[in-house]
């Protein structure tokens, strides 16, 4: 299904070792007072701080953004002051960001530039979407047949408890896992802890999706600054390795025999597993689209951190919380650190960084060495067209 | 004021030669009850038919648009029927479609993927800013302040009448001149020829820019296949390389002591010969930015297609009518072609391989064997950021 086998054969071509060596984060919140800008600049100005680089040293951008996209990385670059060289804006949904940090890893590792950032910006309380769902009702053919993300996270939960033996539980206890570490993070939208009982009994959305199984409505930036290895070592002795990169849109979702397969998902994971050398043992931590509470069971599978259909096993051993064998949304997740749409692509690689560096606070991965951060996007229509997956490897 | 040295050293990275072997356009004009993916799939159907290549050897896409932007690439490319490869979507203004030419140029010529395609599309009759200005007088500073693209164009003229004896009927004549041409062009929004005091006689706008010396309103895509010369051979004889490629966002412009000055302009110029190791009297044609006519004239001296202070000269010459010395805008440009902002960035390269093939019909330029398609892009706040510069050299 997937294009010809000349695609991302990565190993074919020139690349240089690629490093991370800054990472930005604004407040996440409900900000409609702030312009999208205004959010972008705060990230910018962080991960510039977080590596004590001159903004001049920036030689090339790439910046995501969703809703009302016009210029991003111009008008969020004029907050910390510089211009004057490449600018590219992005936009692939809630894969974004990712796309912008890929594009900026592009760039180091053919040699075009040095030093260039990734920075991922959405205002979701002051874009055309706020208060509607996603695809609106209206203006989508999606949308108008009633087949919004929540109805089809809850179809696909359904599809779950049928062919799996998922619970409502199980769905809560996501939501359960991810809010707590939420707590442990400084940076998140909510830090509150929350039981099984309290999530269910939480405002039905699309059942048996509840409220508190849906990831908030979000304005946030995040931000990372990328560059040679030999140019790292000016800036850190911490830097942070790129070993994988892969970037796919799917097939056409109706196309698929099983609403609740992600063939993208798993193909663009064994694309940068292939790239990065290394298999799903070997990862530490991930981050990952935690949008709706019981697509985080499905995504374990997708990555290979267990064996297909065996997503509800890992969850109810505890392995992906913080203290089990492989935490997953550390940060507390799109659930509960929140979900500015183009800004989770980039802030999910800033996540694996921290913990990469041993920097992650309360919530730190013990002695973490490979992190992966993955993101799904797929917006208006994002049920007839392909969903768009984008993974990213990180090694200390 | 442009960033370190190490920006754009194109050649100390390894680059394969890259050729295009396929454009196309749809329909120009105003079309409301059409989608934008169903332009920019007419634009792709059209490129694919050029070369003779089945929809499913693109094995990477790159869509523009500025407006209601969201996944284009995956629903224009849904409209030919195929999915399943890395596709990236960008925006830049009206350097949009520029930047995603040169997005797909990098992919082959650092050996990534071997076919990509290129895609600008904008619906102007359906986009928020319809029937607005840009930047729209509500939500924008400058547009607030009345600094609308008109108003800075108007001072624009204003100031190249006082310095430079620039009359309103040099500004006429560029519009006489690219009416002209597109009364050869089929796929021409406009094709009515125009007299100077016609364009003259025209609606005021800002003054001294009338009706006529504003590019129109237009709904339209375009599209472009790109290859690596080993795959160029087996679709074509007349595979046309791409030779410079210059991407670059200026300085803020309120900094510039010249209105009329593009420092952004003359330095990515200057970037992409030096690429192409060509000089500007190398170039048999050009396409460009003439969103309003006076612009064009300016820009001549960006491109150093005559010495600085003589575009003037250069006009009133005819050198850049179809027939003179150096062509500029033989398809009508923006003014009479149209103007869909991110399209325009693909479009101006088609129309230039048409010409390096002989296929221009009767506004061909005889035997061009080098061509360079310009655009400029600032979009919303345009003038407090810099505007974005993307230049690309093509030669048979």
């Amino acid at each position: 299904m997937f294009s010809s086998p000349l695609n991302n054969q990565e190993g074919r071509i020139f690349m240089r070792e690629v490093a991370v060596i800054g990472v930005g984060q604004s407040v996440f919140g409900k900000f409609p007072g702030r312009t999208a800008a205004s959010l972008g600049g705060e990230a910018v100005a962080a991960a510039l701080k977080d590596c004590g680089m001159h903004p001049k040293d920036i030689q090339v951008a790439y910046a995501a953004r969703a809703y009302d996209a016009n210029c991003t990385a111009q008008a969020v670059l004029k907050e910390v002051g510089v211009t004057a060289f490449e600018m590219i804006n992005v936009e692939n949904a809630c894969a974004g960001g990712a796309t912008a940090f890929r594009g900026v890893w592009k760039e180091i590792a053919c040699g075009r530039y040095d030093i260039g950032i990734a920075i991922g910006v959405e205002s979701m309380t002051t874009s055309p979407i706020a208060g509607k769902l996603i695809p609106p009702e209206k203006d989508d053919l999606d949308g108008y047949l009633g087949m919004t993300m929540p109805a089809m996270f809850g179809m696909v939960a359904r599809r779950q408890m049928e062919e799996y033996g998922a619970t409502a539980e199980d769905f809560a206890l996501v939501s359960v896992k991810n809010h707590h570490h939420g707590c442990l993070n400084p940076q998140a939208q909510y830090r509150k802890e929350f039981t099984v009982e309290e999530i269910l009994q939480s405002r039905m959305i699309s059942e048996p999706i509840t409220l508190l199984m849906c990831c908030p409505n979000t304005d946030g930036a995040a931000a990372a600054i990328l560059c040679s290895m030999e140019v790292a070592r000016k800036y850190t002795t911490q830097p942070i390795k790129v070993i994988g990169s892969a970037l796919l849109t799917g097939d056409y979702k109706y196309l698929q025999k099983d609403i609740c397969a992600s063939p993208v998902g798993v193909k663009a994971a064994q694309m940068a597993y292939e790239m990065a050398g290394c298999a799903p043992k070997d990862i530490d931590l991930v981050e990952m689209h935690d949008a709706f509470a019981n697509e985080e069971i499905l995504r374990y599978e997708d990555l290979a951190l267990c064996a297909p259909g065996e997503g509800l096993d890992l969850l109810r051993s505890g392995a992906t919380a913080i203290g089990g064998r492989i935490p997953v949304n550390p940060s507390g997740g799109l659930l509960a650190l929140g979900h500015p749409l183009s800004a989770s692509g980039v802030r999910t690689v800033c996540e694996v960084v921290l913990h990469l560096r041993g920097q992650a606070g309360a919530r730190q991965t013990p002695n973490a060495k490979v992190g992966l951060a993955q993101m799904l996007g797929g917006l208006v229509t994002g049920l007839e067209h392909g969903v768009t997956a984008g993974i990213h490897i990180l090694a200390r």
